[in-house]
């Protein structure tokens, strides 16, 4: 049995989640001969807590609300991620702070200090990915380490991986992605008849929609994913202002009633492919697909991503694509490859 | 640059779409530092042919309707499998004989003298492996050698390698399919009015379906995926026999009126899942689902896998069901897998 040490950076839901999945299923991780062990927690509300032999992860998620890290032995109010991170004893940082869309921050100095001083890192969080994902990777493979964000992309459902491991010796002509639950939720419920504004506040009481719904419904958190999946599936080196993007605001009561007359469903599209010049070209745009599209009947909160492809044609993987313990399973997939891989087993 | 030596077994669709694979696109493997060389076919129609060099893909794949083998300097009008399977040169034994559903033979005899005799093995062919998978796949674990057969669920699309290498560190609780194109389109057809009997002559018409298309209407097809499914995904050891089945003529002209006053689909659903005594359960029946199932738009000739798991709930994976570009690329695939896993690096 490996133990591999984690700090957890950023403990909101989704490391929360990880937390009690460290805890209450340690079996998850024993069948692979792993065991994990949080060393290290920072959190700008809660503080910085770390203990080389282990944190008592249950006592931790105990904790009641509005009190701070303080409380433990050792522990302070004070979130210091700089250190835990740079001299800390974990041997896989875990970033999972919030998404800051325009430059990455503070998540990306995070991912820089721990690749910088030679941890693995897994992060959930679009914003350094999309932005400078391509330097990361590059700076990763300097420092001899390994960095997966899988749950950049549809939480927990399987998409990077997809493309790199089940693709194997075909070649990706183009994705295709409804990547936002949210607005997807809501276009289906305008088909139904509602209001944008009708629709968006059921959203928010279901709790699919932020308060501020814009990034969901202007199309920027597909557009992070689109600039994520195009890098990552077709080698291209976008960044997301590079991504045409048109929110589904754009979609007016008169393009609703002549898709329905037509049997079309208006699904806010991700999408990205090559040109004849070898260029890629990205876009998130709201298009009437036929019935028979793999994306026209995806409903709800679910995400789905088609791979087009030469041998295979159109292939589509649908799930979860937000969530709590949905997200916390792409940091145990991505804990899990990291052991194989530098357990000396390499995914092909 | 590795060259790793073939012999196909049975030269119909399928292999010829390998065929023509491997020598118009062997980029397709250099990109993985493999090149693939056939060095014998045998085929009941056409003979054996042999050439420890390598067979010129080109001329064989031009050959004549009605001609055989013997046309080459080498070849035999007779197909001597057994021989070339124990005494030929091949690393590699590609079965895509026949499916026959009763004993699996002539290909379980194939695969069995392939193993015997130390060479790896892939295969399309549903018939073997649904009868005797536990048989084989651990004859080939005595052997040393490898056993592949992700073309017999869903052609190439991956299901078997999704639920081995996407799904680490989830439980799967349990599987759902739509695994057979032709009864998946007769059912569409009959929803928009047609009977049974026309929707078969229709689907017959556009190739879908066999002259003989009982495999397909009464679920036996579908029966062979959902025993390999079960076995393999779920760690069952089932055999097609225990899956009970009811194919998709027992649904009636008033139960498709009910279906469509309530807003469902009949779907062919092919199922497996544990019971509370551990016991594996599997089966194929037509079930009329909600429109929001994750299967319930799965239409025409594509087909569909959804996985229920116990952290990510439930991921679907939708695409091709057959054609021989299609199988023949889940071949590419199984060989792929090998030449990664015996070239010391190991799929975790």
């Amino acid at each position: 049995m490996r133990t591999l040490d984690l700090a957890l950076i950023g403990f909101g839901g989704v490391n929360r989640a990880l937390a009690k999945a460290i805890g209450t299923r340690p079996e998850r991780f024993a069948d692979h001969g792993l065991e994990l062990r949080v060393v290290a927690i920072t959190d700008l509300a809660l503080g910085t807590l770390q203990a080389v032999d282990g944190i008592d992860l249950g006592r931790v998620l105990a904790l009641p609300r509005g009190a701070t890290f303080a409380e433990f032995p050792g522990g302070s109010a004070t979130a210091d991620s700089e250190s835990v991170i740079r001299n800390g004893t974990a041997e896989v940082i875990v970033e999972a702070t919030f998404t800051n869309p325009l430059d990455g921050e503070p998540a990306l100095s995070h991912l820089r200090w721990a690749i910088a001083s030679g941890k693995h890192v897994v992060t959930t969080n679009k914003g350094p990915i999309a932005l400078h994902g391509a330097e990361l990777t590059e700076l990763a493979l300097g420092h001899g380490v390994e960095l997966r964000f899988e749950g950049t992309v549809m939480s927990g459902t399987p998409v990077l991986r997809f493309a790199r491991e089940q693709l194997v010796g075909l070649e990706v002509l183009g994705v295709q992605g409804i990547l936002n639950g949210t607005s997807n939720y809501v276009l289906g419920r305008r088909e139904a008849g509602l209001t944008l504004e009708e629709a968006v506040a059921e959203a928010q009481s279901l709790g699919y929609a932020e308060a501020d719904p814009t990034a969901d419904i202007g199309g920027s958190d597909a557009r992070l994913k689109v600039a994520i999946l195009a890098n990552e599936v077709l080698g291209a080196k976008l960044t997301p202002d590079q991504v045409v993007t048109v929110g589904i605001d754009a979609v007016s009561e008169d393009d609703l009633a002549s898709a329905a007359r037509e049997g079309r469903h208006w699904k806010l599209i991700g999408s990205a492919h090559r040109e004849d010049d070898g260029r890629i070209v990205a876009e998130v745009r709201p298009r009437a697909l036929a019935a028979d599209h793999p994306l026209a009947s995806i409903s709800g909160a679910t995400n789905a991503v088609t791979f087009l492809t030469d041998m295979l044609g159109p292939v589509t993987v649908s799930g979860p694509g937000a969530g709590r313990d949905e997200t916390a399973y792409a940091l145990i997939a991505d804990i899990l490859s990291i052991h194989a891989t530098t357990a000396g087993l390499v995914r092909v």
